[in-house]
């Protein structure tokens, strides 16, 4: 299907109560759909809202869960709903777009709105119908940037699990003894794919599952999101980042430590330190109002003040080169960001604190808590001691 | 942004050559960014092809690792892009359509090839800037559904983490031992949520992550995506369903088996028979260029001889109510679909075959292999063995 650029725009704002939000995808991949369903389902379905209640249309596999443990108002039949459209055509194949154009017609709505990422085929399909659609600049949910209490226990609960995790890692890197250099864990060379099969472990039996975590060594770690390999080594600075998803919730921890198994040099010392003070600082100066901006530019000025440059050279970035923050919630990076691009933080707006440096031949440092936006300041949601030199 | 539909439509069919592919999304999300990209991002980004070369465009944070982990011929700097954006718009600030009008300006694109779920946000805001978008059906590398020989490699290592899962699941079963009705392990209950804990960590332990893990007993299973929870009691089936996700290459296995501790009724016991028989006859009826409907269809037709009849109610279905099989790769779900709406089943296709059926009261039996479509039949890519009561 070719869409071409039309002569005139053809966009206009309407009044938002006049748009039925519309959603069309798994709930692994959108978290707008698990935020409004409440529960997972592997494969794309409709939901909508229209007045007050949401609808979801399930197919007979997932229709008796969706009655049992979904939290829509009333889930519908995908396959009696399919041959209503198919009536509707008179066709005998229906896919998605006649079936949304058979719930507006039933339904009498007349403008879906549709969050940022509301796949292309559906949406072009539907306007070929003769439907209007609304698309949001962001998530259809913007109150999922702003938690609930339960959802700040939900967010604490995730960061237990990331601290079971780290304290899995800190007692292997402990346990470990150096020999030539290397990190052995009971006899075995400690490598960065067994430290983080040690986390996962324990991520797993905390009640979450740890995927994509960092335990990353060296300059390694100089690559924030390079998740490690081969062996860790002695007297050099590792990374170890966990971020899971609690099982019965969605909901995620996000912590950060940097340990160093053996003696860590004055250069090495300075830089965790530098990275502690920025961090530290950074988590006071937020709450209510405050915007993230100024929480990063905070940040970027404590690492110039004690010296530490960010250049962009061919190869990469050296120093400090990505956001001081992000929301986190149903989604690991979610709103609001605290970085260059930030807004004002809203209350109970949940975010990661995590300055980081990372210069190949010293190695990298992060240090990174959770914390929610509160009007008297950040209250901690993440908890684990930032003693850093294991012997 | 609200988009209206035209006065008529202006898609029209070009040749493909024409149209550059696009993709805007993280690589958790998109299965074709991974493919393409051979590497992790986890937050969204954008690659395109010109010519020969896929060019990706990735932040300062991502750069680096770009350059050496992932298989994109060349990578940008986002940064040196956005100025180059800010500078044609003269605009302080832009964003991805600028930056995408950019691309097209330099690059001399007319139209981008974008897949069925590139995000509409951005579809719609490139209409506007003048770019013809061209929109898949569905994934933009149709190759996805064809696997290569390392690509079957791949799942078959899914398979033996699968595999591993479910053998920490039969043994749990075994070593357990039956207290008034109810499963004990280790003298304590045994409920659906540490039999999937057990699952988890032999997955993670054999390089996988699993999640979403089934491990559901009684009428639990009778919802064919139920995870399970509670305790797990003799004399009844339980389903157990692990598609763990390879951690070094993003590819899944898929595989169900169905145990029951105690002793199996007769109507149990026809049940599994059925399901197997099923199973065994729709593997040995699979080769290129047989239709999935047909597969599937003697599926249907075995369950309707055998006397199993499939009924939908007010409260859910019963019997067997969802597709044969599904392809696998990348995704866990993924073209093509072994059900009435299937197609003819191309060489080297990956499907998971796994007819089940379900009776609230009896309980729920399904039984998953995944195999490799081949000219002189299906290629085993999954083995466990079928032997489902254990004393």
């Amino acid at each position: 299907m070719l869409v071409m650029p039309k002569k005139k725009s053809a966009s206009k704002r309407v009044t938002k109560t006049s748009a039925s939000p519309l959603i069309f995808a798994d709930t692994q991949k959108s978290a707008d759909h698990l935020y409004v369903g409440g529960f997972s389902v592997p494969d794309a379905f409709i939901s909508f809202k229209k007045g007050r209640k949401w609808y979801a249309l399930l197919n007979q596999l997932e229709f008796a869960r969706g009655l049992k443990e979904s939290s829509f108002d009333e889930v519908l039949s995908l396959e009696v709903w399919l041959e209503m459209a198919r009536e509707k055509f008179e066709k005998a194949k229906v896919g998605y777009p006649e079936l949304v154009a058979t719930i507006a017609d039933e339904f009498e709505i007349e403008t879906f709105k549709v969050p940022a990422d509301f796949p292309s085929s559906l949406a072009f399909k539907m306007l070929e119908l003769g439907l209007k659609v609304d698309v949001c600049d962001g998530s259809i949910f913007p109150a999922r940037e702003v938690k609930t209490e339960e959802e700040l226990g939900f967010i604490r609960e995730g960061n237990r699990c990331s601290s079971a995790g780290i304290r899995a890692a800190e007692k292997a890197i402990r346990q470990s003894v150096v020999k030539k250099g290397k990190l052995y864990l009971d006899g075995k060379v400690l490598t960065s794919e067994k430290l983080r099969s040690l986390i996962e472990v324990a991520c797993l039996e905390a009640g979450s599952v740890s995927s994509g975590t960092i335990a990353a060594g060296g300059d390694q770690a100089c690559d924030p999101h390079c998740e490690g390999y081969g062996p860790l080594r002695a007297n050099e600075l590792i990374i170890v980042d966990v971020f899971p998803r609690v099982s019965k919730t969605g909901y995620h921890g996000d912590m950060t430590r940097t340990f160093l198994k053996g003696k860590a040099s004055d250069a090495q010392k300075a830089l965790v330190d530098a990275v502690f003070k920025a961090q530290q600082d950074a988590i006071k100066a937020i709450k209510t109002g405050v915007n993230g901006k100024a929480i990063h530019g905070g940040v970027v000025d404590t690492f110039t003040e004690l010296g530490y440059e960010t250049t962009r050279g061919e190869n990469g970035a050296e120093g400090f080169f990505h956001g001081t923050g992000h929301g986190l919630g149903l989604e690991v990076h979610e709103a609001p960001r605290v970085s260059i691009v930030s807004n004002k933080l809203k209350r109970n707006a949940v975010v990661t604190v995590e300055p980081g440096l990372y210069y190949p031949g010293l190695g990298g440092c992060r240090i990174e808590d959770v914390v929610a936006v509160r009007d008297d300041g950040a209250e901690l949601l993440s908890s684990y001691h930032y003693r850093w030199q294991i012997r």
